[in-house]
């Protein structure tokens, strides 16, 4: 008998089927004991009254693998409205050790710390595993949209000669005897493939060796890279910015759906056009000195609200952030040099999102590095590409975990990842 | 003027329009110059008589980036059959300077090497390019035909505390201070996340430091990976694997057909169920002696040359490889236990695919350290969360390079990758 699944039962009322899936939990009432088994689609209800089967379930604990050949009925009492009677029951493997939290209960009664020591068992509770979902589906939009315009695909190297961006905080690794460092990001490749294909974007992931122990920051993290070619400047990279987010929110409302129920979290709307303000309002705008040369958390956090109040948009794009505090690469605004033509991409009082029109031409790359007393030779291959001739692009990269974080509202961007890496984890 | 791309001239006949791209050739005859402008969708003819513009046009080496607005006009000799008359050219940056090989000549006159050191622009000719073209449907046909069977995409830590594989070819580095490893494989990870969401997938990038200096490998590569599980046994995961690799190649026949026919290459059909042999019988058909542990490759040429000729398939499963050269955690054959429940796919006298059912009891892997000599210790996060209930289960890891350079012929993998990197190679 093929195994259907626990959101396959009701057309299947009034016959015998085969489930399989883990104890979720059992309740052992004086004439009856329910088990409810859970699998990849939810839970589903066994209903145990023959007492050698009960004998058979009360050896079983919770996790233990089942499966579970019985009959469905129609109980309104029941979730999705039928449950399961006359039983087989039959372990598919040994009974299973209990796990350090319940996770049967609706909140996981543990501490971050021990949920990330266990990961493997805590993100089998629906508050983890809900995230995980919703990290799939905006993936899958993040690539729906750009592949709708005709954006190819890319797999980028992950170790690299040199530093991605201006040397600090790398991972060092030794390359058969040679130096070598963990990719900080695919930037370099990604513009360089705008030479091939016009539109690439890569999904992957990137080191930082910060030292920083914070609730957003990780040591690898999945980056949502893309880069076009033939843009006027940055503002036509925030279009395509901006339909991308919006593909990527109808992706987690049209596959993740029950995830975003199960946290109470809600989606946002991306406006048609998202609003924009240049950083020298923004610093105005977050009650900062004029001659701050970046936005610190409580700015963008103001700015986050400013732009829900004035703009009703949980999404704010600042434009035009000082040269000064971009890399190398970042194309300088044409009318203001000191600002560049770079921009982030604030959600919920929170940058999400980094990214501009880039350098190419070859002289703007080596006056660039010389104006920061930067060498060409760490970045030859990549400069040296610039001459052959590379049309005026620019791109974005999303943080895919802090996007679902401040999606779902987690507070550390711990508890969407799997199995994070920073300062102080490198297990399980 | 909204830029058109050179695949959208035929409906704008007689309209004026603006196209984008590089100077791929000019052909200066007496009366007359030909532009061909090259971008992401192929190529545009420009014809030149005034004089003007023609001096510039001799002022811009190929490769240059360059915009031309002109009028569309239908002439039969021209590429597509419609060809762009009294253009006005502008360059969009400097003049190029001229690449190390014609890239504008059918085939790329540079050897392997001298395009890999200068891939940013080797990349761009289509017998490049479209090798990337075909890697990119074949990813998307690999994810959408496992969301089809609800598998959940996952992204899991490409640095480790240890080697996932038993020991050897390892990247060391150095995480904050401690040792660490960069990941053979996601194996572990997504066997776990069987317990989370019973079907998952990845495709990341994967590490191997092996000395081999070969045409078919490389230090990083990109692992296609799946895991299942409530599987009865390998049967189970050949049948998702067989599903899969279809979807694959009506991807890459769908979204990269102009791709396969640049560079020659033909489809395989994929028969509804793939011929498959045990390992003890495939030693003989190979001519090999009985007591061999492994398959050479000069077997597994044999082996497809076989399945050619036998079952007209350019796939075949071999299983029941002997367990003493599988990994600890691979499930044995419990009919016969010298042998175990792992195959191995071939393609065209290749191995292509790599898989199995793994073991799903805590014992069971404590056993199979044990019997090895290994220490439980360096994989405690992994072996423990078996104690917690978990089904039987597998999956396999297809290497996309490889599968790409076998579906096109290529004879190095290298040729295939964008920026490879091995032995010797770490740039670009």
């Amino acid at each position: 008998m093929q195994r259907i699944l626990s959101d396959q039962l009701v057309p299947h009322t009034g016959r015998t089927v085969r489930i399989a899936g883990w104890v979720h939990r059992r309740r052992l009432l004086k004439s009856v004991a329910f088990l409810i088994v859970r699998d990849s689609a939810g839970l589903a209800q066994v209903v145990v009254t023959d007492p050698v089967v009960r004998a058979a379930v009360e050896a079983l604990p919770e996790e233990t693998v089942v499966e579970v050949v019985a009959t469905v009925v129609v109980n309104a009492a029941a979730p999705a409205g039928v449950e399961l009677t006359d039983p087989v029951v039959r372990p598919l493997g040994p009974p299973a050790a209990p796990p350090p939290f319940d996770l049967y209960r609706p909140v996981l009664g543990a501490g971050l710390s021990t949920q990330l020591d266990n990961a493997p068992v805590a993100l089998r509770h629906p508050s983890r595993s809900a995230a995980l979902r919703i990290s799939a589906a905006a993936v899958a939009g993040f690539r729906a949209a750009l592949d709708t315009r005709r954006f190819v695909e890319i797999h980028t190297p992950k170790v690299v000669a040199s530093s991605t961006e201006s040397g600090a905080n790398v991972f060092a690794l030794d390359w058969f005897g040679r130096p070598a460092y963990l990719a900080q990001s695919p930037q370099f490749y990604k513009q360089l493939m705008v030479g091939v294909f016009e539109r690439v974007y890569e999904v992957g992931p990137v080191f930082r060796a910060e030292p920083h122990d914070t609730v957003r920051h990780l040591a690898q993290y999945t980056s949502l890279d893309a880069e076009l070619g033939f843009v006027a400047d940055h503002r036509d990279v925030m279009v395509v910015l901006r339909d991308t987010l919006a593909g990527m929110l109808d992706a987690v409302g049209g596959r993740a759906g029950e995830a975003l129920a199960a946290l109470g979290a809600q989606l946002p709307a991306v406006p048609t056009q998202i609003p924009s303000v240049h950083f020298a309002d923004a610093l105005r705008i977050a009650g900062a000195p004029a001659d701050e040369p970046d936005l610190a958390p409580a700015h963008e956090r103001a700015l986050g609200e400013w732009a829900r109040r004035e703009h009703r948009s949980e999404f704010l794009f600042v434009t035009g952030y000082p040269m000064a505090k971009r890399p190398f690469y970042t194309h300088p605004d044409p009318a203001r040099p000191g600002y560049s033509n770079g921009f982030d991409l604030l959600f919920r009082g929170l940058e999400l999102v980094t990214g501009g029109q880039r350098l190419h031409r070859h002289a703007d790359y080596l006056a660039a590095l010389a104006a920061r007393g930067e060498p060409v030779e760490p970045y030859a291959g990549y400069v040296e590409a610039f001459r052959h001739g590379m049309p005026p692009h620019g791109g974005f990269a999303i943080g895919l975990e802090r996007f679902v974080a401040r999606l779902t509202g987690a507070p550390n961007i711990r508890e969407v990842t799997a199995f994070p890496r920073d300062l102080h984890r490198l297990t399980p």
